[in-house]
Parts: C-alpha cells; structure tokens; sequence
C-alpha cells in the first residue's frame, strides 16, 4: 500500500497527538525525542523479557553498554562515510578560566558558542552491536559466540513520525563466528523474530531492506545491499497501515566488522558477523496501536504471554 | 581519611583491573566508559526494585527520558556558565554532497573533521532531572508533584576511579512543590536513602557536599552550597577507604529551577524543588566491594533484600 507524502505525514502528527494525550509519551521539544511514561516503561520492560526467554536456549553472554562509546573505534567503521548525517559526536569545553569567559559572553551575545567546544574522546552509539566489536578482537572460541545487547542509539533524524526517535532502544542478538554460523543466526531469527512478534498480536511482514546510506554514493550502496538480501525487516502499521514502520531487522554483516575489528575465527578467517535487532519502543508503540493504550484492557493471551498480569 | 594522591591513584586502577578481570566491567578504550556483564545489570535491576518499592508510599509519577534532551532546555539552565568542563553537545553533519566529500577528505587526511560538524538539537542530559523541568512547567497542581526518574548521563571527567565514569545511571526523586515541601522531601530522603543503603549492608555516612562549579568563580558557588547545606551525600568506600565516593545524594534547588523553567505552586508563588539521586553504577560497584563479586555468595539477607534468589 501507498498513501501521498501528505497523508502520511498528517497519519504520522495524528498519532503523535494522540500518544501525548494519552500521557504514554512526554514530548520533550525536538521533534523525535519524547520522555516515556510508566506505562510505556513497563510495556517494554515485559517484552524484554520475553526476548529473553526467546534466546535463553543460545545462552548468550550478557553485555550492556551506555549510550556513549569511543571515537577511536567509531572512526574504525565506516559510518562517517555512509551515515554522517545520523551521527551524534560529543564535544565539550576544555579550556581554562579566561576561555570560559570568552564562550559565555558569545553565548549570551548570541553568538556560535558550540562552535568553540573541543570534540570529546566519545560519540553517541549508532547500533547496539558497535561498542562490541573491538572487544571481540582477537580469536574467537570454537563455536564463535553469541552476545545479547541493549543500549540506547541516537540517529540524528527529527520527525514527527512517533515511530522515528532520535534516541532509542535496541536489543539485540549478536552472533560473531563462521560466515555459516553468521548466515544460520540471521536467517534462525528471521523466523523466530516473526513468532515472538506474532504471539504479541503483531500482523509483520518480512521484507528486503537496506540501511539509509548518505548521498549519491549511498544509492548503490543500498542497491547492493538489497540485491545481495543481507538486511530483512519485519514491518508492521504503526501510525498508520499505508506505511508501515520496522520493528526488527535481521541483518548478515558478512566480514565486514570482522575486517575492520581483527575479529578471526579458531581456524584463522576472518569472522562474520550477523545479528536481530529489536526496536524496543517502536514495538511498544505497534502493541499500542494494536491493542489500544491501557494494557489492562488488552487481550488475554497477549498480557499472559508477556506476563502483564 | 586522607591518603596520598598517588596511594588513591594506585587503589583507583587496582580495583578497576579487579573488575575488569571479573568481567564485570568491559573496558571501551575510554577512561571511565565501560560495558556491564549481565551480572552487574541484574543487581542494578534489583537494587532499582527495592527503590521502587521504598519510593511507593508517595506513588510518583514514573518518567523516563532518553540519554539526551533539547539544547533549548539546556540553554535555559546555566550549566554553560557552571559546569562547562562536564558537559556533552552533540553535534552532526547537515551539509550535501559535496560537503560530505569534503568531511570524508578531511578525515582521511587526518584533519580535525568533528570541528565541521553542526551543534544538533540535543545535548547529553547532565542530571536525570533537568529533561523533566520544562514539561513541568506552567500551576503545579495542590500538594505539587513526586515524579520518579532514571536516565543515563553524562559527564566529562575522563578518570581511572571506577566509579567515576563518563556515563551511568541516575535514579531520582524529584518533588516540586512550596519551599516546606521540597524541604521536607529532601529531608525526609536523606534519612530514607540511608536506611536503603544500610539494609543492603553498605556503610554509609551523610556529608554535606557541593557540586564541582568550574573555575574560580566556582569556587564561591561551592562555598556558598556548603554554608547553605543544600547539598548532602552519602558517601561509602568503594574503590578505597581512603577517599569514600558518594553514592546517593540529597539536593535542595530552591527555586532554581521553578524561575528558570516558569513553575509554580497553586498559590502563583515560584515553585521550588528537591531530589534524591541514586547512583546505580556506583552502588553496585560499592555492592561489589562489600560482598564480594559473586552475587551468588552474597550475605543471606542482602539477597532476600535485593529478591537475588
């Protein structure tokens, strides 16, 4: 299905409106970025915890990473070539007295004050599985591993689509071994992804996808992606059906973090990578929008299965 | 207690390696930035439960915000003029084609590419309350509000101590209200934050205490804090006795942040707040210290306190 650019956007303000007025979502001035009611908290909390029992059977090692992480290694990807415009990089003030009184009187003259910070040895995190990477240099034991992450990512892309924040929760499963064990990963999770998010009561289609790649160069970069089929989504009607919003992706990195992070597997290669996102708060707003915005009221089988009761 | 800085120094990286080598903390590459084992987040999860449940006689308002929040919102505080040392802007690229080319150049060639970068709308949150402010803005209703909080923040003090890191969580209580109120909140927190941190077995002693004000004028802020006792902490050991860190923290803003961010009581009078902090890294890390790093093998009671069976 297809809808005008208007229709959709008015789709999207519509449901904006009607989350605000419900109290699940707090907005906080910045077109995409919103505080999150209890509610909201806990409807996420207990689907968690269902993607736990999900992968429990993989055994995952357990990483959590704050929302913040090196610069060194962000500048080992290519993400200022592919994403720049979704970047978040973090600078502030490093001077002296006499420099701290030159950027508060450009700032009160209402001048360019951030201009004058100094790039800080961090940035925001992008994905989930970036801050993993470089701690997987080295070998991996036999069997690889599998690693379930969440963190808060930042995309630097305001909207008024309540499906598109700029800060937001990733979960994931993270697999790091042969390009086999990648491949059977993503295409496992592809299946079991569909199951969790339909035992929730989500209708999600499967979908051939690729990432936003910047510019010109990034319009073959997406072809290739698509062609090759290395990034499926599970879509779903958030705000509105006539476009419908990625609640998960299930994604076949090939080697390349392997390459850029000297990850090599026991037998020497270098290592692929694959992984299931979940967007936690994109599911929170598709089960809204679903089951309607006072969980007590939604059907028994989904708050039994998510364990609301 | 005082210990040379060097003998502080020299326990400050002695426990930090300890940690590391438990796989409780995962080092980024960064000073102060780590990832969390599993088993660290799980005694975070449950100390937060056990401040919920403290917290439920005065049924807050449960508010969660992202790690960053508007740069308007920030421009409103004087964090620029007070703390500027600590802070995170964040920036982004917002050029075209040909800009990108430029950036990526520039990058390749080692220059200093993050300076031609555009300060985006968001800056990382410094304190888990400073996001709630603005939306509360406008008549509190009678008897104020209780709003219960947790973020991550950030701040810009790169340090080996690990319980000093770049970015951690902070649990609130905030009440706004009248002078009486937020007093009385903040008064009745300080012996209630005690009671919590005793009855999981950690040692702790109320000080009166000051925010780290930049530069000289700092200095002045600092003393006026302190002779005005609106600032106390509850500091315990964590990585050495010799220099206790501060744990939880009890605040009174006055009417900072009521006249900055236009709140007020039904009476029409400026609005006045208070807080009880949390840090939730550093109470685990304070955790570890006191019970050793096997949850597990834990004191009885700690366990059934924290529901860790």
């Amino acid at each position: 299905m297809t809808g005008t650019p208007d229709v959709i956007a008015q789709a999207h303000r519509a449901y904006q409106a009607e989350l605000v007025a419900a109290g699940l979502l707090i907005p906080l001035g910045v077109p995409g970025l919103y505080g999150r009611s209890g509610v909201f908290e806990v409807v996420i909390e207990q689907f968690e915890r269902y993607v736990t029992w999900a992968g429990a059977h993989l055994k995952p090692e357990v990483m959590r990473f704050p929302p913040v992480f090196s610069r060194q290694t962000y500048l080992r990807t290519d993400h200022v070539e592919t994403f720049p415009d979704l970047m978040g990089s973090v600078h502030t003030f490093t001077g002296d007295d006499r420099g701290h009184q030159a950027l508060v009187q450009k700032k009160a003259g209402g001048g360019d004050w951030a201009r004058d910070l100094s790039p800080a040895g961090v940035m925001l995190v992008p994905a989930a599985c970036y801050p993993l990477y470089p701690t997987a240099a080295g070998v991996l034991p036999a069997g690889g591993r599998v690693v379930d992450l969440r963190s808060f990512v930042f995309r630097h892309e305001p909207s008024d689509d309540p499906a598109r924040m700029q800060s937001f929760r990733q979960r994931e499963y993270v697999r790091l071994g042969t390009p086999e064990e990648a491949l059977k990963h993503r295409d496992y999770w592809l299946g079991r992804a569909k199951e969790v998010l339909e035992s929730v009561g989500l209708d999600v289609t499967p979908a051939v996808a690729n990432d936003p790649f910047f510019g010109r160069g990034g319009k073959v970069m997406a072809a290739s992606q698509k062609e090759q089929a290395l990034k499926y989504e599970l879509v779903t009607p958030v705000a509105t059906p006539l476009k419908p919003s990625a609640v998960a992706s299930c994604n076949c990195h090939l080697d390349h973090f392997g390459q850029a992070f000297g990850i090599r597997t026991a037998d020497g290669a270098v290592a692929h990578s694959a992984c299931v996102g979940f967007g936690l708060e994109r599911i929170a707003l598709a089960l809204f929008r679903r089951h309607g915005f006072d969980p007590r009221a939604w059907p028994a089988d989904v708050r039994r299965t998510l364990d609301l009761n």
